[in-house]
């Protein structure tokens, strides 16, 4: 391989793939980033076996060939370079990178060892503004689970229906719900994992149109110059729907800042006791209550108009947060039913973003 | 206790004493904040024992007193707040902190308890500009050694005689020497804990005239709103001017961003190495070479004129890094006799500071 291409257009794709390289891999193979020519085109690769990313690169081809080199190490060079160009032939097993100035000689593994990332064979079922969907996998991602032992709430659930795209996180003591309008006249239901949502939120600019094509296991995201193919989590996603409260005893509106703001400072005094913080609503206000035994404790109002019933509830301070950090409007709507009961947090703007937490005992 | 007082004052004082605080200490009291009131003022202090810190604020002293309180839990809670005031007021051994809004009740323990930060009694040796002192500090803390076995060398030696101050720190491997003008009478000598002068760089704004108090085994940094006490290390500090070599073989200058993004790329491929880079220096360059069996090599030169004989010599790469950072000049000036003798370091302009590498055998 002899080839010849734009620094920073080289330091784009590198920093898009070289985070999919696991530097402790057991496979030493994977913590290589592989360099082929094809079709015209330099393609940069990376693969944890669950995930893999193609990059697409311009490039002056002298030479077609290939090689894997660690990962780390190319990018750690290559972002620590000024110039304009950079030069990469491979020799014997050697990547050597030239500019005007210098020239590293880097140590690779053949391309031939390299595991396939698989072309994902499906449908393709939509087309997305990538900002929309950068947007909505960030207010919902943190909801999924960390747990192992429910596999399906370890990643984003993924309804498209009536021209609908609903995207659904939960661990089972909180869930978000994000609905967007979208053309579209596929349906299709599938379970992208967590680890696969958490990179493409990171390698989304926001200005590009995303695709995505789905097969029975294997999901992918289309952007304009890279790829990113991912297993699907096999299994049935609960019937989450019946968890949302379809009604409300007490209701009232509070400045998103205000209670964001105020719940951090509770949540200080919050810690010792499973994050516990307990909410009262009276009448023309909330009051936030927060206790720990060995710290102290602390409350505070905040004034509003409270719909319904005086009521109180107890959540975990850092739901709320997430919560509260995902909503996108001024004001936030907080909606209970009692004490025992979910309690439903939304936009007061028609975001379409709904964020539902269990109650803690107070 | 009974006080009013701005909260943006009292933020500023509780992060300047705060770090002091260490928060796994055997000796509980030392992770707390002392509050007192005296003549008229409200004092926040803390001490790790060994450096102790005073601030000292203006507010309304309704009624006279004192508290300890947890360092960490005061300065979170007190900088969640966004509001103009608060009123501290102790009962029972709690600190009641209210604003208009909130209120929180943090437990504390009896001043009687907290160790008291002695007055340093000494001379009044100089006073010196917060923004020349805290360059001049940072031009050379990083250069001291932290291994115990030479207490000496695990802090900055101040020589103050002739209207000069000299600011050294050395590890045996490397060393710095800064050199300031200043008017004063009176020599001294004194050795001022690393951690000390970490401290001192933290809380100087550079906005400040800075006192400096010295007695037998104390020093007090004086500032307008503060103190700073700290124990000096006891010991001779080693008679450093022998190794700064007096003549040269080879010279040279050359950009200080350019050689720094040298070393800094070849230091990628250094690391398995004990960070061991070759300079070699011919008529019109530096060659600057960095070799790892594993990885594989870079090589880059730098244009630049070589004044003297052709020479070569290695150094760590995380030494001259660190002493190119404290370079506060466009230019740099190399020089070196050859590759068994130090190297000197030093910007091209009169900025007072010198830094010498031991060499690494390549």
């Amino acid at each position: 391989m002899r080839i010849s291409i734009l620094l920073d257009k080289f330091k784009k794709g590198l920093n898009a793939v070289d985070k999919i390289v696991v530097s402790k891999n057991t496979l030493p193979i994977l913590n290589n980033v592989l360099i082929k020519t094809e079709d015209n085109q330099v393609i940069l690769s990376a693969t944890d076996l669950e995930i893999g990313v193609n990059y697409y690169l311009g490039g002056k081809i002298e030479a077609e060939g290939n090689i894997t080199v660690p990962g780390k190490v190319l990018s750690n060079f290559i972002n620590s370079l000024n110039e304009e160009k950079i030069s990469l032939e491979t020799n014997n097993g050697i990547l050597s990178a030239k500019t005007n100035k210098s020239e590293a000689n880097i140590n690779g593994m053949s391309a031939d060892d390299f595991p396939s990332i698989p072309k994902v064979v499906g449908k393709e079922i939509l087309e997305i503004d990538g900002n929309i969907l950068k947007t909505a996998i960030s207010q919902v991602v943190f909801s999924s689970s960390y747990d192992e032992s429910r596999p399906v709430l370890t990643g984003v659930y993924f309804i498209i229906n009536n021209n609908l795209l609903k995207l659904i996180a939960t661990d089972s003591y909180r869930l978000a719900e994000k609905t967007i309008n979208i053309p579209t006249t596929d349906n299709a239901n599938f379970i992208v994992p967590t680890k696969t949502i958490h990179e493409l939120l990171r390698i989304l600019s926001g200005n590009e149109k995303v695709k995505i094509v789905v097969s029975e296991n294997q999901v992918m995201f289309l952007l304009p110059d890279m790829d990113l193919t991912s297993r699907l989590i096999e299994g049935e996603y609960p019937d989450y729907e019946q968890i949302i409260p379809k009604t409300f005893k007490t209701k009232t509106k509070v400045s998103t800042t205000e209670l964001t703001n105020t719940i951090k400072t509770a949540s200080l005094f919050a810690r010792e006791n499973a994050n516990n913080i307990k909410l009262t609503f009276q009448k023309d206000h909330i009051l936030i209550e927060a206790t720990s035994s060995q710290l102290g404790n602390f409350k505070s109002q905040i004034s509003c108009e409270v719909v319904g019933e005086d009521n109180e509830i107890s959540f975990n301070a850092r739901y709320l947060l997430d919560a509260l950090n995902g909503i996108d409007g001024a004001m936030v709507n907080l909606e209970m039913i009692g004490k025992l009961n979910p309690g439903v947090i939304r936009p007061d703007s028609n975001s379409g973003i709904l964020y539902i937490i269990m109650p803690l005992r107070s």
